[in-house]
């Protein structure tokens, strides 16, 4: 896959744009993001250019995940976090169409709004159930996930 | 580990508490969040009770995070979503303390609050740079990421 040359993530994995680097493996990077929720907000990203989660071949998501996971538990130490929040846009709400998970330090009390989101109930028991049911069967026919061999 | 006898995602594990499971396997399983951001928002978990990210066995998760990415995408299709929420809360804001994968289908105009938190600035590049130092440090010492072997 060809990366795209006005991808600002391609650019910073190509060292063609200068950023915060984090750290650097042969097939992800992690960097500072420039605007930060709060300081030590980072971005993980594979080095080639894919866009969406299910464009990744699936050994690239597992390594992306784990240096995501690592990262995130890392931060308490060594920035004295209370804990972290590890979050993908997937398409909507993604900023830039280079996948990146977004792991970010927490402290309690530090005004994070992710809890004031309006939460919602189902109607009632039969369109949750047919939510679970088409959820179910797509998850059953899928030809990379669904049930183990 | 034993599991909590108090803890509600272990009592869904174990078939203890109804809940509107979407898949099971062995080791993981995916039921409806029964007060959704938005209808079809699922919750992955292992069976086993690990409260935080640093406490998985690798296997485990590299499987719950496959799952969150299958779910994530095959949610499009299923549930006519043009994209995904995928988010973990590792302990603050974390509401059961049983590592679980928010996985929320997303549509545009939905309203989800995510990209209005407030974003902040670094006050200078030394600030950044601090940041930056402690965060590659720490993950060139960590055991369980660090650079590849």
């Amino acid at each position: 896959m060809s990366a795209p040359s006005n991808c600002t993530f391609c650019r910073i994995a190509s060292g063609a744009l200068a950023a915060a680097k984090v750290f650097e493996t042969p097939n992800c990077l992690a960097f500072l993001d420039h605007r930060p929720l709060f300081s030590g907000h980072c971005l993980v990203i594979p080095r080639v250019h894919y866009e969406l989660l299910a464009d990744l071949p699936d050994p690239l998501a597992a390594e992306l995940f784990a240096q995501a996971r690592c990262l995130s538990t890392l931060m308490e130490e060594a920035l004295g976090a209370q804990g972290a929040f590890v979050a993908i846009n997937n398409r909507v709400s993604q900023s830039v169409p280079h996948v990146h998970i977004h792991v970010v330090p927490r402290r309690k009390g530090d005004g994070l709004k992710g809890f004031f989101w309006p939460r919602r109930h189902y109607q009632d028991d039969a369109e949750m159930e047919a939510v679970r049911t088409a959820l179910a069967e797509a998850w059953q026919s899928a030809r990379r996930c669904g049930p183990p061999a």
